[in-house]
């Protein structure tokens, strides 16, 4: 493990980024205490702009957790939709308690199963967020390429792997999120860039 | 001096970014030859992927340079344009020698004097960048931020200011970046994040 941000910068932007939102915080204090990864409140953020400046008909996460990155989406929409998926039943009852105490249960959609097969039913997709198995990126990609809107963007999450990306020896999921790297900006019709933001977020705007 | 990203971090993404455009990698070469700042190519990136996702009408930079930042805004511009602006005709006469080689002339204003001034003069700003004297930053938006568009984007570079902004001793103008961080994450009608992305870059979304 390397680190990516300078721990003191990151906690500078950090405490500058109190979410205002109840609801947020207590996510946030569930992932911090059970250790469940989140994409924290600086991502979280990054991803509300994103979706601000789209203004997307349909969002779907690839990997939803209990919620929180969905969350986010959900609050910046205005009359699109989330899927949220995951393989866990518990975790998304838990984002659907969320979801409803923050007033935002009638924009999202919540399937429990393999993410990349319920999202390959989805046309159009406008934002897909992929946050589940390092080793199922690229072919998530693959698969659903073609079901993303012209103009619409992939999120990933985790795209420098706890920095261990630049190291010598890759661990199987470490090698795998490198091809996904690659293989992101190899693409002729996508336009990428990774942000070395907490883990590392790539974002990837479909040109044609 | 604190460093923001492991710099080996920073290297691979850097160059896994390599621009297929060699107007940009000679402006880069320019820009690290001469010392001259520019945003760089992971920045670069950002600002076309931001710029494609809100198809901006009207870009306005304050502090252009020779026109990097610049050059890539115009690239992912369909129908609006983009003003230039820098206190010296020298860098703007460059600025305009790369966008001639670029056919991206026909979507920029060259207008060289005082930043903030010659912004004033325009409304509906989609996106305004800001790069210019750091102690300026915080004037710069209380004097716009009418002026720029509901919806619209702010982009701030230097927002960290080479890590200094956790440093206990500030000088003049880390205190001033500091001051304009906590204003802009202050501001009702704007939400706002850092990126922990070379040297610090605010997006901020003009809500209402």
């Amino acid at each position: 493990m390397n680190f990516i941000t300078n721990p003191d910068i990151e906690s500078y932007i950090y405490n500058l980024s109190v979410p205002r939102d109840p609801i947020l915080l207590e996510m946030e204090e569930i992932g911090h205490e059970t250790g469940f990864p989140i994409v924290d409140r600086i991502v979280g953020r990054l991803l509300y702009i994103l979706s601000k400046i789209k203004d997307p008909k349909l969002i779907v996460e690839l990997g939803s957790g209990f919620g929180y990155s969905g969350y986010w989406f959900a609050k910046a929409l205005d009359k699109g939709k989330i899927v949220l998926t995951d393989l866990s039943p518990e975790n998304l009852n838990l984002a659907k308690k969320f979801f409803t105490a923050g007033n935002l249960l009638e924009k999202a959609e919540f399937k429990v199963g393999e993410a990349v097969e319920i999202a390959s039913m989805y046309k159009n997709i406008d934002i897909l967020f992929i946050d589940i198995q390092k080793t199922k990126y690229k072919k998530a990609v693959e698969t659903l390429k073609e079901n993303l809107s012209i103009g619409g963007i992939i999120i990933a999450d985790n795209t420098l792997w706890k920095g261990k990306v630049i190291e010598k020896n890759l661990d199987k999921q470490t090698k795998a999120i490198k091809e996904f790297n690659e293989y992101m900006f190899s693409l002729e019709n996508f336009f990428s860039v990774i942000l070395p933001v907490r883990d590392g977020v790539l974002v990837s705007y479909k040109i044609k």
